[in-house]
C-alpha cells in the first residue's frame, strides 16, 4: 500500500482511556496515520511522554485544539458525554467523518437523551444521521455513515447477546441483564470507588436500574429486531482491569426454537463475534473479539456477551467502524487474538 | 462463665477451607475447648504447623479419626459431600451434637439429592431429622435439633435475600439469582480453573442451572415461606478471596407492599443480618455479618445478600448454630467486625 | 473486669483508614470504652454510618474536636504529619495519654525530622520524652510513657527483621531493605497511583531512597542495637489491599553466628511476632501477629519482616502500646489469629 | 515480501504458557507460516480449541510429534527442563535452526547445569554452539546461530539492568537482585502455591539464594562485561498475571560515572528496551518492550529491569532472536506497543 493512500485520523480527547486505546491502535494501523491529537492538560507535551507505551510509535504532540481539520478524513471524538456533541457539528461541517465515542449521538430519542443524560441536546439535527456503530447489526449503515455513534461498552456486550433472540421472535419482552465489569470502564479519573483498597476485594453493584445503557440496549435491540425490550439492567464492578461479562436472562415463548442456531446463522460469519460453549474473558482481552454463549435453564435462556471494554466495547469498534467506513478489510488493524493468559 | 462448662468440640476434616476456618474461630471461641481435628493427610502434626495462623492459639494435633467421641458435646463435620454420612450415623448414636458441613443433610427429599449429587444417600433416617442450620429463619429448629445441615454458602446469601419476600407473599415464584464469589468458595484443592494467571483477571460463570445449590434455595425459601420458588441460579468466580454477592431478580405481583419494610421487619432485630442502602463485601469480610439490600425497577426488586463465603456462608454460621444448640450467647465468639478495609 | 475499670478512649482522625482500623479495633476492646472519635467532614454522622461494618458495635457520633479530655484516660491521634503536632501538646497538658500514629515524634532529631518531613518541628519538647512504640524492642520504655509515637508500617516490618542481628554485632553496617506494601498503606485518599486500573496489575517502585521511614529504621535499630545502620529502603506498592514484605539483606561479618537463635532469643517468647522457615502473609493479615524468617546465602543474611501494615503496622500496635501504658495485658483484644486465607 | 519466503515455523510443547504464547505471536507475524505444534495431551484436537484465543487464527491440529521436519525452517522447543534436550540433537542434525526456551542450553558450564538442575547433561556437544539469546547484548552470535538457548524471565530482566554497568567497570561485584513477578512465569499447572485463594492476595519469597537463574545471571553478565558478578537473588511471587519488576542493588566503586549514559549508550538505540524515570510495568505487559531505569542512594545503584515474562521474558524474545537468525526485521511480529492500561 503506497503512502498516499493513508487515512489520515485525529483524536479529540488524547489523554484519557478510550483515547489512548485508540492512540494505541492507530498508531500501528497499516492504513492509517494518525496526525493529531487533542489534550488541554497535555498541551505540547509528546503523546509518548503521557502514554509511554507508546514511545517509538508516534512522534505527534498533544495540541489544544485540532488545526487544519481540512486536512483530516475521520476524527474521533473521545471527549465526555455533553461536550462531545460540542464539537462534533464543527467537524462535519469541514467534511470530515466523525466517529463519536461518547453517549450523545447514541439515543435517537432526544426526551429519552435527556432524561437519561439530564442536559439539553444541542445537536438535534446530527443525531439524526448518526448511525449506532455496531458493525454485526449495522454494518451497510455504518459504510455510509459520516457520522458514527459507537456504542457503549456494557451495552455492546449485552445487545450482541439479545439481539439475535429478540429478532427471532422466540423471546418475552422482558430482559435481565446483570452486568461485571471490569475497573477501566469506569475511566481514568481516580475516585473513591475505584481506589484499590476499596476496591480491589470487592464486588460492587452500582447504579442499578438508572445505569444510562439501559435505554441505549433497548433502542438498539430494538432497532435490529423491531421489537423494544424491556430492560432490568445492574451493573456490578469486579477486580479485574480490562474485560465485561454480560449474563442475560430472557424467557422462552415456547415454541419451537434452536437457539444456538439463531447466534450461528447471526455471527457465523463474524471475524469479531464467536459463539462459544464456556466464554472466557481472557481469551478476548487486548484484542477487539467478543464471545457470546448461552445455557437453557427450563424456559429461561442465559446467554453471556463477553469483551474487552476497551477495545470492543469502545476504541477497537470505533476502528472496526472507521474501517467500514473508508471501504478498507474490516479486520485491518484489529486483526490480532486476544491476550489468552 | 467457669471452666468446667466449655463445650468440647472436634473438627472432622480440619485441614481445608471450612475445617481450617473453624478452627480460627473455635480457637478463640470464649465457651470452647476445641479438643480435636482429625486429617488423615496431616496425622501426627501439630494444627499450628499446617495452618501456622494458629501458632499459639492451640497445642491440638491432628488425628487420622477421632477417638472419645463420648467425652465430647459437639462434632463439626467439614468433609466433602458423600462422606460426611458414613460418619455421621455413629457421632449421632453416641450422643453428641452433629454439625454437617457439606451438602449431605440439606435436602430433605431423598430424590432430589440423589439427583443432584449423584449418589445414594445412605442415611436416609437422621436426614429426617436433621435442621436447615440458617439461625435468622430456623432458629427455634436449630436450638432443639442434634443434626444440623449447615447451609451452603451461595444459598445463604440467596435465601436471606429471597424468603422474607417470598413469604410477604407479594413475588411471583420465578426468581433469578446472579451469584458472584471469591475463589476461597471453591476450596483448597488446586485445580486449573483456580490456577491464578487463569481467574486472576477473569470473571468466570459455571455451573448455570446445575448448581447444587439451586435446589437447597428452593427449598428453604419454600420451608420457610411455604411458597417454593423457580429459580434459575448463576454463579461467577470472580477474582477476590472471600465474599459473595448475590443478585436476585423478582418480579412483584403488582399489590401494594412495602419491601423495606419487610426487610425490616424479618431482620431488624438481627445481630448478623443488616439491610443496609449500598451492599458493601468489605465490610462483612472476615466475620459472621451479612448484609441485605434492594431496589426497585420497573415492577422487579433488585435483592442483594452479601457476605463472606468461609464465615456465614460456612463456619460462622456453624459456630452460630452451635450457640443456639447449647442455649449460649448466639453471637459467642463471633462478636467482632469485618475488616472494612 | 468491671465496668469502672473500663479505660476511656478518643481518637483524633477517625475518618482514615488508621482511624478506622482502631475503631474497630477498640469498639470489641474487653478492658476499652471507645467514647469520642473527631472528623471535621464527618461530624454530627454515626462513626457506624461512615464505617458500616460498625454497626451495632458502637453509637459513637463524630465531633469536630475533642471535648472533656479531662475524662479520657488515652487519645489516639491520628492525623497526617504535621497536624498531629498541633493537638499533641495541648492533650498532654490535660494529663490524658496519647498515642501518635503519625510520624512527628517518631525522629527524635529535630534536624532529621525537618529534613526529611519538610517542615519546622513545632513541639521539640514533647518530642524528647516521645518514646518509640515497638513494643519487642522498647517495652520497659513504652510501660512509662506518657507519648508514644507509634511506628511506621514499612519500619515496623524492618526494624523487627533488622534489629536483633545488628545488636548482635555479626553483620555490617550497610543493610539494604526492599519492601512490597499493600494499597491500604497509602491511605484513603484516591490517588492517580492508587487507581485499579493503575495499579491492579502492576509493581510499583517509588520513593527510592527518599522514604521517610528510611532514618525512622536507621534511628529505632540504632537505639536498640547502640550501632546504627545505613539503609537504602526501596518501596514497591503490589496489588493487594492489606500486607507488607520486606525482604532486607544485610551482609555477615564473617564470625561465627547463629542466625536463628539470635532471631529465637530476641522473640522465643513474644506473642505477636513468630519466627518461620517461610514467611506467610495470609497467617497474619487481619491481626496483630508478624513474622521474621531469613535465609543465608552466601555471606549474606535475606530476612523477611511480615505483618498487616494496618494492624501490627499501625492501629493494631498502638492498641498494644496502650495496652503497656496502662499495665493490661499486652494482648488484650489483640488475641486473635490472622485470616490464614 | 512474498508468499514463498514464509518461514516454516513449529513448536514443540505448544500446550504451556510459553507454547500458546509462540503460537499467539507467530500466527500473525507476517513472514512465518506456524505449520505445527505438538500436544501429548491434545493430540489431534485444533490448537484453536484448547487455545480459543486463536480462533481464526490458525487451523493446526496437535500432532504427538514433530513430522517432516525436514520441510521447516525453525523448530521452537518448549518442553520442560530436561526434556528440550532430548529432542534438540535430533532436529538439529535435520539442518533446522532451533530456538529452546527451556534452562538446558544456557549455561556453558556443564558442572554448574548439573549442580543447579540436578540432573546430567546428555548433550554437551551441542551446548558448545548454543548461543543465549538476549538480542540486545549478544546480537551478532544469535544473527549466526543454530541453536539459540532462550533466556529465563528473571535473567533478562535483571541482565538487562546490571550487564551494561558492570561493564562499565563502575560497580563492585556484588549484586543483590529482588525479583517481583506475576504469577504466568510459574506456569499452567495448577499448585498450591498458584491457587488463587492461597496467592491473590499474597506477596511469596521462595527459592531465596536456590533460584537456577542465579548461575545464568552471572554468566550472562559475566561473559558480556569480561566480569562475572556475584548474585544474590530472591524472587517474590505477586498477584499479577503478567509482569516482572528486578529491582538490583550493585555498590558504585567510587570513581566518576554517568550512570544514564552508560545504559543510554547500551540501549539509546534499541527498539525494545527504553531507559526510563519511572518504570511502568503497565506500558510493557502484552507486548516485547522492556524497561530499564535506575536511582543513586548514597554510593548505591538501585536499577530496575520491567518487561512481560511471557513476552520478552520468554516467547517474545524467541522470536526476536528468529528474526535475526533468518536475517528479518528483528521487531518483525513484535512492532506493537504494551496494553497501557
Amino acid at each position: 500500500m503506497v503512502c498516499e493512500s493513508l487515512i489520515k485520523a485525529a483524536i479529540i480527547g488524547g489523554t484519557g482511556y478510550t483515547g489512548s486505546e485508540l492512540s494505541r491502535l492507530l498508531s500501528v494501523h497499516p492504513n492509517v496515520d494518525l496526525v493529531a491529537l487533542t489534550s488541554r492538560q497535555n498541551e505540547g507535551k509528546l503523546v509518548s511522554e503521557v502514554h509511554p507505551f507508546l514511545k517509538g510509535y508516534t512522534d505527534v504532540r498533544f495540541t489544544a485544539s485540532l488545526d487544519k481539520v481540512s486536512d483530516m478524513d475521520v476524527v474521533f471524538v473521545a471527549t465526555p458525554h455533553g461536550v462531545a456533541m460540542e464539537s462534533v457539528p464543527g467537524l462535519l461541517e469541514t467534511g470530515v467523518k466523525v466517529i463519536d465515542l461518547s453517549g450523545d449521538y447514541r439515543l435517537k430519542d432526544i426526551a429519552l437523551y435527556e432524561k437519561w443524560y439530564g442536559h439539553v441536546h444541542r445537536d438535534p439535527e446530527n443525531l439524526l444521521d448518526a448511525v449506532y456503530g455496531l458493525p454485526e447489526l449495522f454494518r451497510s449503515d455504518i459504510k455510509g455513515a459520516n457520522l458514527v455513534a459507537n456504542p457503549g461498552c456494557y451495552a455492546t456486550s449485552a445487545i450482541l447477546a439479545i439481539a439475535p433472540l429478540m429478532k427471532s421472535g422466540s423471546i418475552e419482552d422482558d430482559v435481565i441483564i446483570d452486568s461485571k465489569s471490569g475497573t477501566s470502564g469506569a475511566g481514568m479519573v481516580p475516585s473513591p470507588r475505584l481506589h484499590h483498597p476499596f476496591c480491589g476485594e470487592a464486588i460492587i453493584p452500582y447504579s442499578i436500574g438508572t445505569h444510562r445503557h439501559t435505554p441505549e440496549i433497548e433502542m438498539a435491540v430494538g432497532m435490529f429486531s423491531q421489537k423494544r425490550p424491556n430492560v432490568v439492567f445492574s451493573p456490578h464492578l469486579v477486580p479485574v482491569i480490562r474485560g465485561i461479562v454480560s449474563t442475560c436472562y430472557m424467557k422462552l415463548k415456547g415454541g419451537p426454537v434452536d437457539v444456538g442456531k439463531v447466534y450461528e446463522e447471526q455471527y457465523g460469519n463474524e471475524t469479531f463475534v464467536s459463539l462459544v460453549d464456556e466464554p472466557s474473558m481472557r481469551s478476548v482481552v487486548g484484542s477487539n473479539h467478543a464471545e457470546v454463549g448461552f445455557k437453557i435453564v427450563g424456559d429461561t435462556v442465559v446467554s453471556f456477551g463477553v469483551l474487552d471494554n476497551l477495545v470492543k466495547g469502545a476504541s477497537g469498534q470505533a476502528v472496526q467502524c472507521m474501517n467500514l467506513m473508508f471501504n478498507m478489510d474490516e479486520a485491518s488493524g484489529l486483526n490480532f487474538p486476544g491476550l489468552g493468559v
